[in-house]
């Protein structure tokens, strides 16, 4: 794909400063990116390659303009101007639409015609899948399930049973959707399962990353509500409520119950316990646990970062004294006071 | 199904205050049950829904008896009373036992002619497989399995070759049994592999959840007893022994050799390091970091809750000199004890 | 298989003291071993077993050799020792090379004819597997992907398309190489998908494990050099670079662009922040969360060890208050060298 520069600068908004009638083809970083190519520059640790790039363009805010030795597209958010740009100048790969031979579909399945079920997929009874999905390779969608329209399950995908997908979704290879959650009930010592009988409600525009679970309801849904982003390897528990916008980063967890509101953001390996009220436009650094309710937008951390280990091993030794540390404080702080005469400054 | 309240009471063991001809069909929460269903009160979290339900019985302890408008089922252990109910009014959907056309068998397996192997499964060789079995579609049974009678296997699970499942077990999609534990001898620098050859043994009444791993034992098994629960996400490495009826919750990971005892609880995120041992009813709250054994029953917590991110800044900034800070104290105090004649009281 | 014990020694290129005539057939542990079988030596923890052994011989180091009932070879690495003869003395399964007959591989795939592809599996066009390739039952390999000679996928992994791997690697079940990359622009509020173009490119004899997900590149490669060996659960985003023979234990993350170098260890659960430079031979221990780069050789750690759960709620509520405790420290250093005449000693 081909498309002019000026027609681009149009298509996204963005002032041109250079040749309208330039040509890109393709999209590179600003070191790769070669002539003909559309690059961007947004985060301040590759500054340095912005002198020396050999893009036909850039996209950059305003005060990067001049520093600039190519044509460039002046943009108040220029990742999300490159993002539209990308999406504009790659093609994605076409899929044949229909029923590959050795998929094995229930008669009872209603499939929209444009829809494509790839190779090896098990489509079960009253399944609903809907105009130009695309269901790839080796995917299992049990019965009663329900998928909107334009919505991508890559390939490897579960669907458990009654499990719904809005439209245009995208679920990456080795999803899971639709397990039961974790329920169980102590009998004297012994676990005894309880049914979970509620389902997986997904919205619209709701990405999923590779290998996610996400736990069907113990007896009403587990819903995650549209724009929803969830990376590699993240959990949500049963009965979880995820607001709409709201990103989660790769190997985090949520338990069973809680509620995340919207554009809210959950860096990497964070872990919210069960139960849990999350308000709107809540922020969790990477790594952080989180065990009470955060009802109100905020940034929130909890994390111990890396240092040297001989370092480290002192600090744990004294932090398993820190109450007594801090009883002692007090102590000495009265026998000052006491000895200054009532003052302690 | 429809169950008559009498009779539920009288399978339940539970006392009954209401109407035993009622009949009962399904279950709801507080919130949302309807006339004929039944629920459940055990989580105060929820009292307020308790005074306004609609269901037509609710199972909960003596002290809320009076507090519901509706017909009550009274038990010391209101969510285990709940979970047997459940387990009578819903129904299960039946699968039809056999061996699907899609499905790939070898000659030299035995399959139970009650058992069910699904669409586009994989079973190798010498697999032996036991009455009313279920394998969903999409699994790979490798050579020499056994999997016990009753046993089910969601979708898409993994059995490397020797696994052994025993009697009703529940397999969530995406688990793999029997991956190799990962074994690397250094050899100046560069990584040799060390044979995996020890199995995966699963006792009864097991359940694993999605996406869950379970590596082989190095030169003996790996073990989880009669009664284990996993969550999704967990990693087991190679010769784990889990005791019986100890549940660990989601995205938890255990290194290799270590042995946990019975009646445990992990929470969600646990890490525990390896070679270590575990006692009978040890508990560790969610995101605990174990790195030594711990070999008597008790309650163990090792993380850091998440806080303000301005606060945790500064808190983070004084840690790095948390041992500079305690020798300085001792400093003070001896100065202290000095100036007041001996005694820092 | 048997080897004469005198030929294994020569093999190991270790110091036998015992009979070089004897047959050894298999290994095992020093408790598990019989008559015949070839034991190791490498962990204290277990020394207890070496005394009574009836192994046939133990490799081991030369300290312990008089310790040892029986034969021994004499190695200055006996688990890498252990390592090789193992690998002799234990067959591994033959595999018949050729393509399933429910195998569905396009026309435009080119696979050697020494090569198995295994029942259930999808091959997309324009592949190319390599010679003595195993691809193990139910793989999805999308199109445009590259596999090395005597590479191994054991079952159900899935590499996306364009992904590229080395010779001699060795996939687990559930691995997922080549999803996009978690690439989200913000569009006053929503997100929007950032086109992932980038691919997985991957070196000679690098092992990964069970369910674990290796993003492609936004725009350029995610790269795992020669070596590498990733555990099960791990996540690495897109454009991470692992240098050579680098091992990551399993459920580790390490967010986008971050470099690690060569012979690097990350502990389990270790998490890796985005856009860092990690140098040759850092090791981190295990749950150790690293928020800024380590350019140079060393052994970090940042985490906090379980403690029975009453002393930790103290020591965290003590936490939350460290900077004011620091403060008051210092207030009472002042007011202690002025009583003490400008000397705080």
């Amino acid at each position: 794909l081909a498309v002019r520069l000026g027609d681009l600068a149009e298509a996204l908004e963005t002032e041109l400063h250079g040749d309208p009638d330039l040509l890109i083809e393709g999209v590179g970083t600003l070191q790769s990116a070669s002539a003909g190519q559309l690059s961007f520059f947004s985060n301040p640790l590759y500054r340095r390659y912005l002198k020396t790039t050999q893009a036909a363009v850039v996209i950059l805010s305003d005060e990067e303009a001049s520093e600039c030795p190519v044509s460039v597209l002046v943009s108040d958010n220029p990742y999300l101007a490159y993002a539209r740009a990308a999406t504009m100048l790659v093609s994605s790969p076409k899929n044949d639409a229909g029923i590959a031979e050795s998929a094995v579909v229930s008669d009872s399945a209603e499939i929209d015609q444009t829809a494509t079920v790839s190779a090896c997929c098990v489509v079960g009874q009253r399944v609903r899948i809907g105009p130009r999905v695309f269901i790839g390779p080796g995917c299992v969608i049990e019965s009663d399930c329900e998928i909107g329209a334009d919505t991508q399950l890559v390939a490897r995908v579960t669907l458990c049973r009654e499990t719904r997908l809005g439209v245009r979704c995208l679920i990456h290879p080795g999803a899971v959707l639709g397990a039961d959650g974790f329920g169980l009930a102590n009998d004297q010592g012994r676990w005894v399962k309880v049914p979970q009988l509620g389902r997986v409600w997904v919205g619209d525009d709701v990405e999923i990353g590779a290998n996610t679970t996400i736990d069907r309801g113990a007896l009403e849904d587990t819903v995650l509500h549209n724009g929803v982003k969830l990376d590699n390897l993240v959990m949500i528990a049963h009965n979880v409520e995820v607001g709409e916008h709201t990103a989660i980063a790769g190997c985090s967890g949520i338990a069973g119950s809680t509620k995340v509101g919207s554009h809210c953001t959950l860096g990497g390996q964070t872990g919210l316990a069960g139960h849990l009220t999350i308000g709107d436009n809540v922020h969790f650094s990477g790594a952080t646990l989180v065990t009470r309710s955060f009802p109100h937008a905020g940034y929130f951390s909890g994390n111990l970062p890396a240092m040297e280990n001989g370092a480290w091993r002192k600090m744990v030794a004294r932090l398993r004294h820190l109450d007594e540390m801090a009883k002692e404080l007090k102590i000495i702080k009265k026998a000052v006071k006491a000895l200054t005469g009532g003052s302690d400054k």
